[in-house]
């Protein structure tokens, strides 16, 4: 197969641990006999640096001829102390976000035995846990109607949902519910919110059309408390953009493996492939930081976007045996010996 | 003093669990010299099946004329599969804080030593666990313009705030911190929403009116993480209406003490006490649901709403006098012996 990959390296370790993926992508596509083309562009930090805006119209232009995005992160100090910055790094993501159309964020929270100890939670909590939640990622209180009134003395935002937005996003729920555990819970405020009844409506319209899934129906805050006490009680989750960005961060640290879950952006068209770390800026440039999330993440880019399985699943075992035999960097080192995230790389690509 | 208490005890097992509060405190009036007349009134379930209406205006009144408030919980099975239900306890809940004020509230999450083994949490993350969440309560989505649009196929809700909400709820966080460790976190989501970057501003302009507070901006989604790495690293946090719903309660199930953690809904001329757990139908009439979060808000009651600093410490020394002899419910008896709900509230009274 030929590929066409957009790399959007990004800022902070962005472009240290895309480094990686693409090393370890290239050896998958040699072994298997695929070739890959890819597709430097600019973003965030990086790109307003380079001309002012974080998600340039060049940039867009490659991610659309490509078949995949991988992305690393954005973000960079400079910004953070200064909400009112005119142009922001975030704003690209936004940007991003809907110009492509990624409509459904795919986040799994799984365990690795071998890093189970460095979960917050108790063992007995957190074992087995396998997680994932689908966000809508292009719609509710992040893309509508927001501003001032009474002389900028009153704020408001407004959520709105169209049941076509919360059919697809659900139909991707329950087809992945039918992949695995035939469990979907959909994740609402459905006792005060008008869109939250919304989607409620429109998931339970779906179940006769998947009947083999089964679902439940349970409000954001109960999930909160849930997700920390049995999170291996959960499968797959479905929520809103909002209510996903709150569960989702939630969700990732209680594995103790944050630094190796890897996530997916769903278009129409194109999808984007990512580690959900930030772009941990105190790291940038030291070659220390894990790259392993970034890896998987192009794992999930294979089997998702190119339908290539075998592909995936040699790189998720090679993952698992860089971890089993301590080739890692110094985030998961434990005292044994620390490699650095360029050789973690090189030692994937070549035990592929 | 003559205190007024209106005594709502609701569904489920909030009459028994108030039974218990109303004997520990009449215990406490005694011993101190105070005169308690209590108002009982109906809401809930309670007051649909009486009187069609979750919150009548007969307990209204109750409430109004009252020195404080006393609440039990509402919430009743039968409503729970029919988020469609014309009239829902949920609704009283709402209407009550809206036309009571209750602007605040409180939720403090802290650790029992001789229950910390309860927490999901490993001990070393949550031990010496003490903060207090301020969410705002009548204000935000909770309460904005809200409909269908669109053939009732768009859905949308409005979320609003005005500075004056802001300030007011604010002012309570600073002055909270001040009695604290002076430790003040303002949590929002200022990177996507106009609301919350109306939240930034007003707290950022009160800095300089409490300048012993050091006061920390923290995204919502971040938050969610923190509290279950280092809940222990927060002190008071002060949030919007649906941010405090989430995040309110990841924090009530961290601690392990959920069915201990009080609560305090503040307004201008009212306020309100109660456990943070719920109506718990399971174990209505069973005389075995534990009373201590009722009597801990009964604590907080006389502390907050009556200036009573001596009669909320007695309560509180009599809590944990129960707590180290074992005289607790079956949920903390740990196969030691497991004291009914009015047998533990017998033993508080008698030992205040
Ligand atoms: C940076 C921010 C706008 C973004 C979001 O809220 O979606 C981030 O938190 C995420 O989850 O990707
Ligand atoms: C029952 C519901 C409307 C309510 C809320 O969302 O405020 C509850 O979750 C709470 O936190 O008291």
């Amino acid at each position: 197969m030929k590929l066409n990959i957009a790399l959007l390296a990004g800022d902070g370790i962005g472009p240290e641990v895309i480094d990686q993926a693409v090393k370890v992508s290239d050896a998958v596509a040699a072994k298997f006999g695929h070739e890959i083309t890819w597709a430097p562009a600019l973003t965030g930090a990086a790109a307003i640096d380079a001309v002012g805006e974080p998600y340039p119209d060049e940039t867009h232009d490659v991610c659309v001829a490509a078949d995949a995005v991988l992305f690393g992160a954005i973000g960079h100090p400079r910004f953070d102390n200064d909400p009112s910055a005119k142009v922001r790094p975030e704003q690209g993501l936004l940007k991003m976000r809907q110009k492509l159309g990624l409509f459904a964020n795919v986040r799994p929270t799984f365990t690795f035995p071998s890093l189970i100890e460095k979960s917050p939670l108790k063992k007995e909590r957190i074992e087995g846990t396998d997680l994932v939640f689908l966000r809508e990622l292009t719609g509710g209180i992040y893309f509508g109607k927001r501003g001032r009134e009474d002389n900028d003395n009153t704020a408001y935002d407004t959520c709105t949902y169209t049941r076509a937005e919360v059919e697809r996003l659900a139909r991707k729920g329950f087809e992945m519910a039918q992949q695995r555990s035939k469990k979907l819970c959909c994740v609402d405020k459905a006792n005060v919110l008008e869109t939250s009844r919304l989607w409620r409506e429109t998931v339970q319209k779906l179940e006769k059309e998947y009947p083999d899934v089964e679902v439940s129906y349970e409000f954001v805050d109960a999930v909160a408390m849930r997700l920390v006490q049995w999170p291996n009680s959960y499968d797959v989750l479905i929520t809103e953009n909002l209510f996903g960005d709150i569960l989702t961060d939630e969700a990732s640290v209680i594995s103790g493996s944050m630094g190796l879950m890897p996530s997916a952006s769903l278009g129409e068209k194109t999808s984007l492939f990512e580690p959900i770390h930030g772009s941990y800026p105190q790291a940038a440039g030291k070659d220390i930081a894990n790259p392993l999330a970034t890896v998987l993440s192009a794992a999930m880019m294979f089997e998702t976007a190119f339908g290539l399985q075998d592909e995936a699943d040699a790189i998720r075992t090679v993952v698992n045996k860089s971890l089993a035999e301590g080739v890692v960097t110094e985030d998961l080192a434990e005292g044994g010996k620390a490699y650095k995230t360029s050789e973690v790389g090189d030692w994937l690509a070549k035990n592929i």
